[in-house]
């Protein structure tokens, strides 16, 4: 599958991002807009955090009905513990963009991302909803990816084309991240397009299915957002003929490169990230305890800082699986980092210790965990704890 | 209560931490003993973690019994994921101490703290024992509190007295932390002895009463260590009248400040931490839920980083309550810093942050989180998170 790390066009959306003013940064794009031509397909799926912001309230209403025309996405303001004044300011936002595309207000969804516990102001709002309105473009993918940045270091955009049904079709995906982040549900904003056709209930299916190892396999902090959104929209532009099982299969395949690649790009630019560390469990009686113990080490501070450290350090990735509360067979356990073995048969490999650290050095690297107790196994996309992590974290403020 | 944060003796018992070159410092203490003049009531809790060190294994099967008369404790190896050469090093390790103090193996117990992975010279230990049953002294408290330490960055030391049964009593403390640090049945390291005369079982149930608000409630970095011991001894040599139910009370109330406070100590001094901070959950449905919210706060990256950049980050908190998966009412949730009311009635009260991040200086604080939706309450208390923590544990080597 070629997937592209840049901007692409969708048949059937244009896109814009604009500078409204709402973050106080001259000149910073803080709020973005994808519209469908008409009204679109589309699936959706949200944060599980019982602190909800408003734009999800409502998104996640407007999008049961399976259809979205239009996105309107604002950086600065997570909108979130705002009370009534926060549902009636998503409301409005959602409203101004309807107003300007001249289309049905239930069609469009509000999305929003940073700080919470604030609102942001509704009359720059509208006049940068008109101004994105007026840029829209088939080609303004990465303006919408860029205004929409939080923490994030730079924009994050997968895209893919591949015949189906007669056609070519596109799925194209942005997504921001950095900090904040153990999606159970969704990340925290993501967005799906294609030109395929595809209708609600066959979208729905192919979001639940790419998601448990995309978005859902992914932490940085182990910190859920109050925000996560994922939305996938399909504009059927690609004029394809109706897809049959096997094309299903085709499209959910390519739509799960999309979806895993960008999930892998947040992990990658998780705040203050050095490296991506892929953390495989195997050999677990089932699929839930596998994924205990991948996420048990995969959130450790202390494994986490060791991987900062280049330090193969079997000790704490030991104790990361013994909190998980599953059975363990330390005689059988085997660990291995890119793949060197650190331990098995019950004994540390301390000779194997130097290589595995200059293996740490690499940008990208799999730790590898076998329990040898069954065939069921999970894969956690990590990154490590750093310095700068700290920093962000002890420096943005409220 | 008159506790005391410095050395103390306690009549049956006798002290000693030695040097002896098991963590390749020279002069540093590394090997320390507590040995009772004959057998004494102990009893004890351990880890929960499933990889569990070899003199966790042995400590628990022996104190059944209810029976102890001495503990050989080294830093500088956690002999965890040692295979059968660990359990028969733990064995020869507790047999090296009865020879010397000539009385019988089981009533030794070996507890080990440092890397994981790794023995010890058994040698260099026995040689080690020699000398510390040489030093043994009642004053020898601090020595042995000073040989169990690792990245602490002073030994912990606590201890009252009280008027019982017509007697004055002790109860002293001593325990080591700093990092892997959220117990869930003990704290990494603790030893708390008392020349009160109780049995068996009636210190097992003093123990499992002080627990919940001592070593139980707290966390530096929510990873559970594979080594947690905490040993309660009994020696009676205050030969005090036998205590009715109120003298337990008293007893335990006592107990409980030691270990409390204890464990407090701990904290104070985890990894890096530049402050204390009691996360205090109430209004809770249940004591489970309550406990939840709190532990949510008290772990989450987001909020520790927060407490170190002294920013009151309202949003992070309400993201930590929200990802506990407890129904929360937004508009009736109150949060409140130091006294300072962060958030009431669904709103942030933004003109109270720039007082509560005065607050945030100071070197311990409380957190307060009230849900209102119950009578149940629960209390952690953890430290921030610093550039020092990184530091500490990126560099810590295997």
């Amino acid at each position: 599958m070629d997937l592209r790390l840049e901007p692409a066009t969708v048949r059937g959306f244009r896109f814009a991002g604009v500078c409204a003013g709402l973050r106080n940064e001259p000149g910073r794009l803080d709020l973005g807009v994808i519209a469908a031509d008409s009204p679109v397909a589309a699936a959706g799926v949200f944060t599980t955090n019982r602190v909800k912001a408003a734009p999800v309230l409502i998104a996640q209403e407007r999008i049961k009905a399976g259809r979205l025309q239009a996105i309107a996405t604002n950086s600065g303001s997570a909108n979130c513990f705002t009370g009534k004044a926060g549902l009636k300011l998503a409301h409005d936002s959602a409203q101004a963009l309807a107003g300007e595309l001249g289309c049905d207000p239930n069609l469009v969804v509000p999305c929003s991302t940073g700080v919470i516990g604030r609102l942001y102001d509704l009359d720059q709002y509208r006049a940068g909803i008109r101004d994105a309105v007026a840029a829209l473009a088939p080609g303004g993918f990465e303006q919408y990816a860029r205004a929409i940045m939080t923490t994030d270091t730079h924009p994050k955009m997968v895209s893919t084309s591949l015949r189906l049904g007669g056609a070519t079709v596109t799925i194209a995906g942005c997504a921001k991240g950095a900090g904040m982040i153990e999606p159970k549900m969704a990340t925290m904003l993501a967005y799906l397009i294609t030109d395929a056709a595809i209708n609600p209930p066959a979208l729905r299916r192919a979001l639940a299915h790419v998601l448990p190892a995309s978005f859902n396999a992914i932490t940085v902090d182990g910190d859920m957002s109050t925000n996560d959104t994922l939305i996938l929209m399909a504009s059927g532009a690609a004029s394809h003929q109706s897809l049959d099982a096997s094309g299903m299969v085709k499209f959910e395949r390519a739509l799960d490169g999309v979806a895993a690649t960008l999930a892998r790009e947040l992990v990658r630019d998780g705040e203050g990230a050095t490296k991506l560390v892929t953390v495989e469990v195997r050999g677990a009686r089932t699929p839930a305890e596998a994924e205990r113990v991948a996420r048990q080490i995969a959130n450790s501070p202390l494994v986490k800082t060791a991987f900062f450290g280049c330090d193969p350090n079997f000790g704490r990735i030991a104790m990361a699986i013994g909190k998980a509360g599953v059975t363990i067979d330390l005689d059988r356990l085997e660990v291995a980092l890119a793949g060197i073995k650190l331990a098995s048969r019950g004994a540390l490999h301390v000779e194997a210790l130097p290589a595995a650290a200059i293996k740490m050095k690499e940008p990208e690297f799999t730790l590898t965990v076998d329990l040898k107790a069954g065939k069921a196994k999970a894969q956690i996309m990590t990154c490590d704890f750093s310095y700068d992590y700290v920093k962000i974290n002890a420096e943005y403020s409220t």
